[in-house]
């Protein structure tokens, strides 16, 4: 059974197989000093526009989200995030082992908006107890979101403006970045995020890789030993070359774009089929998650043909589900949906 | 000019410093292996009908609060507080630097609802992720809230059920408890409190010590090598003396709610000027904290005769501000503070 | 030029790097969930003879460590590990970063004794202040070590009994193991580690894996909610597969440990060139990591032609030096040294 | 029956205690907001001839360390004490807790060498790994030392010179600081520590106070918002009055090292009282504590007269224990054990 359930499902891009295949049984140096990484670094900063970026590789999203706010935010400083946000809801406490408070914003379909870290700045400073309070030290956001929308660039200017303007960071959570890069209509670049935040991280495991995420200080602007660091949150790969050469693969001809591209076409696929049969999209996202509301009848019907991911509770009746694409989906698993769909779903209302 | 800002404005009570003047140069061994300690825990055992309760003495509410959370949840779980506790917003991040997560609901004027804890653990375990996320461990109360509110008997049964049902903890931070215990109408008794929490702390801080604050486990059901625990976390009191005698003096022959009563007589005072001039209180509290409405101009008037504590703006002409009264609130004072209204306060709507 | 600097230099075996290319378009679902974790689970069981081992995979030693460590402990207690053990020195602060201290004991060839161990626990018991210290809760032992040598079964056996007659707890690194269990004239098994450790983990990542170090609970005796403590150190593989599908290949027809004894044979040859050549071992070494003490000026020259690891100065003339061996070790690699060592060194003593 | 155990068993200096009643019914703000504090800051800055000290007032020592060193270190960062010292051995893990390695020294009778911090981060930089190691920030030394020792002013310059020639910071644990002051022979004065200090503490439990350490911070440089960090550590004091009424009276015409010098000369009169019979000093200490050497059956025989502490065996016959002076030593006590001695002691060698 063809499975949407969620978007790291297979293993790696093929390109990416082939060069950890080629590279096998080179020698290299550990811990990230190795020719494929210095490869892969200088790709990245030529995708950013950013000669100085001083870039890291991590094995996963929640180790780096606790690494960069622990290792970005003072002691004292927590972090802003959407009440939806990862770090607040799905990291199991990680930031708060790491000693930092993280202090939830309403969410709109996934976002922070810049008004309200400004109202939330303002009402802090404002109070006359705030020494006794944990100080907003950064803001979280992620693109693509947990609901697979995103922010605009006129959106991330005003964001960063807030923070900057408040002496705040500004963290961008990529996990998923490549399908939002990818998207219809953004008008987000990687060297704009470059431009705009204070760190990000170009996720890997869900787009073409087999680990990894490359976290991202422009301007070379990384605290101090980094490294010891990364250790320290014990994050530190012995074989740097793992990941150096899937990042190296993944943005050499543009390949990282090119693969996120096909996860987007699937998605809209995905989400033509859901809307000729009648369906509605729980939120609408243009990358590669796609939430349908089916009637829980339905629901129960269309899983014994397809996989598909439980996201919420909509009512006593129905259920929102969330399909995801990604660079691996094939054709024949999208037209398996499509058959399924016609055979088993009736628009109940 | 006299203050109501809070309730810890003064030293201690004076039969608190007679015993210390009196016990001053006996000596006594140190980290309360005294006598002094030994009495205060007879006294606080009889007062709580639990003699085999396990009670150790810190210093203040928030290293209290950070002590009992830590050592109390395991390292996955979290704590359950309302969004407007102490722990949540006041205490600088001293839960999240120990390495737990607040996990806030609704505050029904300071108060956590039972339903809203069984809500949380029900929805929390019908997640198919809920791995993936902290764990619920504890419910933290404060008792009378940050508002001046109380818990029924009936509310307080209610809550310790809906914890115990689901394995959580129910922690009970008493930092005003005596003027709980000594409030009109209350049917909470500190041998209830003993029989429906897994812990809390009787404060003395604000009710007629100069400091301390006494953490009973009732039924001697205390994590083990709780000494130990309490040095880590830098709260162990070398002249544990120093907490024994005050604690044994407020406990012997009822002093504690004595004092307490005079606070609630003299807030009771407080609230009738108010009241009379026409003014509305924010909140109905039947405790030592006052919460009064005023107009702004009234406010700028009125701080030029008596203290008191800015709490929240209300909306742009008006602002809630507290009057505290406590153990060594003068009868003088709260005349102060009735000829100041009189002279110049004329309500403005 | 040839490099024996470290046991990490190269990708994975061929084999399973051959299960990766094979199973990569497969679908699975995350977190562990998959058939080929399953798969790796039986077969290391098999290997342990524990068919209810509880088994994690992680990314890497210090990760695994931490990990370990912080889970198994109380917050009160520290880790008894030799003077040079990796947890002490190497980590960058891994073990304090999650709150626990470190207690160094002496090491003999890098190895712990176990009446220093108990030694140490009747000191610390016998100490009236021991309620103030930190209480010994584990020995962490390597094995082999970081000099190499390896327990005998009566030495690990009196060591988990010096641990377990005290409530220690026993934890074996394993970054090592294989070359540890393929060593000549050891009696330690991997059935005999899992019925002395409470605690152990098998190195994939210096033994023929890309990454992963696989965590064994022996007879099912992990702390409760594993994954979720996983996920708050940041540890949890999404694409669990990843590590799954290596382990899975590793523990078939016996990999782990073929794969090992090359890497024996290779380090016998080495260890033969420098004795042939009038060198002296600086340690008795039996596994994959040979210590040879060599004069600057030989050392000078012989960094022209081959790679190696600086280990130590012993003296003003002299240092240590380390030559490993791997999996991945060429013959062809085995003769360049010994055609160099011909070449260049002279000894000069 | 007289005890000699410890330095912190009667309540506190009757000056004190008399300023304490004085002000005890005056009304003052919290969080050292009071004009007692103000006070006590005022003379503190004059005694250390620093008018820009930054000063804070924290319950006790080992919280003092865990604040101090948590907040003056980087997170990679730990620190240098000797292996005797208070926090490495009785902080129970406080300073681990707080994420922070220690790293251990020779003591030389209590003592840290220069000589041996500058080999230490000789021997670290020298090492190509260090980047994976815990980087040396700061060193930390009492003055008395846990033995009663004192530094001399040359040793506490050169100790400084190696710190700040390093990049590490130099922190004095004054837990016995007057002690210390008030010996004979000593050079070493508060304006020197406020010179050759980045941060020390003035004790005040051990040495007149009832509670209370003073946190210095030379010339002002204490970290960022300082206040929100102590808080965060649950170390705030809400009554701020009582270490500032305190620690303001002893600071005055100079009480604290005239209550200081009290305890030198009962210290004196104690040691020679050992050596008039002819007992031996474990060690040499110019201060408050005692060390001395007795045969098994004389400390059997002399415990039942006064009471002293047990400090470690020496040999299978032989234990030192500890004879404590302090401010309220009374001449009276000294006499009794002057009487002990001469009644139940026979030198046994």
């Amino acid at each position: 059974m063809y499975s949407f359930s969620c978007d790291y499902l297979e293993g790696c891009h093929p390109d990416v197989l082939a060069a950890l295949c080629e590279t096998n049984m080179e020698q290299a140096p550990g811990y990230g000093d190795d020719r494929f990484t210095a490869e892969a670094i200088r790709e990245i900063r030529e995708a950013c526009q950013d000669d100085s970026a001083a870039i890291h590789f991590v094995n996963g999203g929640t180790q780096t989200n606790q690494l960069v706010i622990d290792t970005m935010l003072d002691s004292y400083e927590g972090v802003l995030a959407a009440e939806t946000g990862h770090v607040n809801v799905h990291e199991a406490g990680a930031i708060e082992f790491s000693g930092h408070k993280v202090l939830a914003l309403p969410a709109h379909n996934g976002k922070v908006a810049a008004d309200d870290v400004r109202d939330y700045v303002h009402r802090f400073y404002a109070d006359g107890n705030h020494d006794h309070m944990v100080f907003p030290g950064m803001v979280y956001i992620s693109h693509p979101t947990e609901y697979g929308t995103l922010y605009t660039a006129d959106e991330l200017r005003d964001l960063a403006d807030a923070c900057h303007q408040s002496g705040l960071k500004l963290f961008l959570d990529g996990a998923r970045l490549g399908y939002g890069l990818a998207a219809d209509g953004t008008d987000v670049t990687l060297p704009l995020i470059d431009e705009l935040c204070d760190v990000f991280y170009i996720g890997g495991t869900k787009v073409g890789a087999l680990n990894g995420e490359a976290v991202v200080f422009p301007r070379g602007k990384e605290p101090s030993h980094y490294l010891t660091r990364i250790k320290q949150h014990g994050a530190l790969f012995a074989k740097g070359r793992l990941v150096g050469v899937q990042f190296a693969t993944l943005f050499k001809d543009n390949l990282y774009l090119r693969i996120s591209r096909h996860a987007i076409e699937m998605a809209g696929q995905i989400r033509q089929i859901f809307e000729d049969a009648g369906y509605e999209m729980y939120i609408d996202s243009p990358t590669n998650q796609q939430f349908v509301v089916l009637a829980n009848d339905d629901m129960e019907r269309l899983s014994k043909y397809v996989g598909f991911g439980f996201w919420e509770e909509l009512d006593a009746d129905h259920t929102v589900v969330r399909f995801a694409s990604s660079w691996a989906t094939m054709q024949e698993g999208v037209d398996e949906l499509r058959a399924a769909v016609a055979t088993c779903l009736k628009k109940t209302e």
